[in-house]
């Protein structure tokens, strides 16, 4: 299973904002996030923006595509993101029509698990050669307290038994990481916690001392 | 039952080029909708920009939020919009933050029916006080063949049963609307049918006049 990548995911309304974590942040974490907050508040401009910032990162629009898929990959894609997430509940004519547009822009698309879906959708997902989806505890879940549980992690297990690589995202923490040792997973995301530490670059210090101590070093 | 309301949703990628369809249409319809492509390639700007253009119409903001509903609908509402959507994979947490934010605007937010849902999910939605969701025949799922069925009438139906207005879209033409005469519709949202159209005034028209027939002429 390889080394799990650290994303910082940019939810600020404010694109100076934004561009302000990025500057303390970029050379601590492998990938850049314009999270849907900063993309609806500044629009595609924000993935533009980030890409000049940081011109060897993965960067990843979160747009939550649920419709119009071509439409949306194309604008996403050509401002300059790598990845881009459609939403669990789209059809899965936008799944294909945006996973046709990652393919030729070398991109890829992420699925963003939220609500209702089966492992039946993730196979068809994973036919459409969709090879990631990202596992969120929601902002507003997590806030009324709602935590990583036992379904999370079968439900995790089992993507992750049909070849589909997981980022982690919801309030993660250092500590939360051992939870994740048995799950493919491709990168764990941290928006306030790390942009809103008083320390941002030793936090995300402590989420690499944590995946070489459970994953192994970086090579 | 009330008279169904014309809404023109705005899917462009080019603001300028909404702001062209909106002072070809905007004495034509009841309801602006800043698009969810229009306000990720433009931003919140894009609600701004279209308020100050219809500073008496109903404006909608169809971001499809599926987490942090408190900042989105912040965003949305303090940039002008009336209506805002969220979508039906949305934890319940988020719909309740959302629906308080729009409350404290005298605002509405709008389930944006896509993919699996259930009854139960619509009775949580409306024990939140949500009053509108929107039926949707995706862009893709129209594209690729999918037309409306017994199924959407029966769902429609049950949903309207619960006391919970629908808003109707996915390339419909003023053809259409007799299949929903028996529906709680707050609207029918045309996008390219009025914007594409050689004459869009026309075709607005045409709607209007499918409304007066079946629904009775506006007061």
């Amino acid at each position: 299973m390889s080394r799990p990548l650290l994303q910082l995911a940019l939810d600020h309304t404010d694109l100076q904002a934004a561009l302000r974590s990025v500057s303390q942040l970029k050379d601590h974490v492998d990938i850049i996030e314009a999270g849907t907050i900063l993309c609806i508040s500044a629009g595609l401009n924000a993935v533009r923006t980030l890409r000049q910032a940081c011109p060897d990162h993965i960067l990843v629009a979160d747009l939550k595509v649920a419709d119009a898929g071509e439409t949306l990959a194309n604008q996403a894609f050509s401002a300059g993101a790598n990845w881009m997430t459609v939403i669990c509940a789209a059809p899965i004519a936008t799944v294909a029509r945006a996973q046709e547009v990652a393919l030729s822009y070398q991109g890829e698309v992420q699925i963003e698990l939220f609500g209702r879906w089966t492992l039946d959708d993730a196979k068809s997902w994973r036919d459409l050669g969709v090879k990631q989806a990202i596992y969120h505890r929601g902002r507003d879940a997590q806030a009324s307290g709602q935590s990583w549980g036992a379904e999370d992690l079968k439900a995790m297990t089992a993507l992750t038994e049909l070849g589909i690589e997981l980022s982690v995202t919801g309030g993660i923490t250092p500590a939360d990481l051992p939870l994740f040792k048995d799950i493919a997973v491709r990168a764990f995301i941290a928006g306030r916690a790390l942009s809103e530490a008083p320390e941002p670059a030793g936090v995300a210090g402590d989420f690499h001392r944590q995946i070489d101590r459970i994953w192994g070093a970086r090579k």
